[in-house]
């Protein structure tokens, strides 16, 4: 009933993460009574991003400038590296405002049943990255799952042979606001073993 | 530190029902990373239906054909006029398929907290349809709200005038699959009242 055009729409709206089938003939309907307050502003919006946007050659960030504002940020300490497998992620610890030095995207985590090995995460410009800027101090700020953490583990044994380099990883524990009732086991026993003496 | 082209497109994303500010974010980034396998065609098919949907004069319904494809089957009993509050409700009766007449789009229901009166609903072009079409049963499609159903109310007054018109609402009560530990009492007392002879 619905002519191709609208579901060509609906179909790709759905594709978007946090939109299913059903929300996006919603969100198609919302766009197509919104026109000229939504739909030709949001066309816009991706076209710009479309236009401008580009993964920074550096550190994989996406922006609009080339080199990336943070890789060309001269305030910023270039000996301090951290390591994220995600844009997602390099977002969320700027938006913390706690580390002011550079990063590294992997654009995902060592995989052996994804098929992911150190090569597809550009293990060795990594590395090279590391002797080239003088990198003194490594923070690994991967996700604690199987896959962050055994990409941790492989990282920190490449970093071991370059004896300037300190390698950090995240501390772990229950976080800010967090209830124990309401927190899994697996945190809970982190937490209690890297107990702190007050 | 996002740059004004990517917090634009997360603004217009956050806006969509369905996405909120931290979806919205994953979206974008889902939608740069995949530039040619999702962004581009969803560009284009917005672009598609911009330039191409639009509103039936007759029904209210968004097709890419004026008048739509339901108001220009001839096939369609045009004596049989559903009338529903919103293109969705429409979508969603074509998709149950047992209704083979035609429908009229309120665009809304009567509200005087909103301010939306007949006027607003075009109520009086629909009764001149219900005239000039030779229309022998109306369907009132609406919502079980107190908006809709102050909304029935009214069109079944005004439709009390036209002697050769039937008005009809759809059934109330359980709906199918519905489990009675589930259902709002409202459901149920209504589903008593209206019970039936077996």
């Amino acid at each position: 009933m619905v002519g191709a055009e609208i579901s060509q729409l609906i179909a790709l709206l759905a594709k978007i993460p946090g939109l299913g089938p059903r929300s996006a003939k919603r969100a198609a309907l919302h766009l197509m009574k919104k026109r000229d307050a939504h739909l030709v502003p949001l066309i816009s919006a991706m076209q710009e991003v479309l236009n401008t946007v580009e993964v920074c050659p550096l550190c994989g960030n996406l922006d609009t400038v080339s080199p990336c504002a943070i890789c060309s940020d001269v305030k910023r300490e270039g000996n301090k590296l951290c390591i994220v497998a995600d844009v997602a992620d390099l977002w969320a610890l700027e938006r913390a405002g706690s580390f002011r030095g550079k990063y590294q995207v992997l654009g995902g985590l060592l995989s052996a049943l994804d098929g992911v090995s150190p090569d597809d995460l550009g293990v060795e410009a990594l590395l090279d990255r590391v002797k080239k800027d003088g990198v003194t101090e490594v923070i690994l700020a991967l996700p604690v799952t199987v896959e962050g953490q055994t990409t941790s583990h492989y990282l920190a044994d490449m970093l071991a042979d370059f004896k300037d380099v300190e390698v950090y990883m995240l501390a772990q524990g229950i976080p800010v606001g967090g209830e124990l009732d309401y927190l899994d086991d697996g945190t809970i026993a982190t937490a209690f073993k890297a107990k702190k003496k007050l």
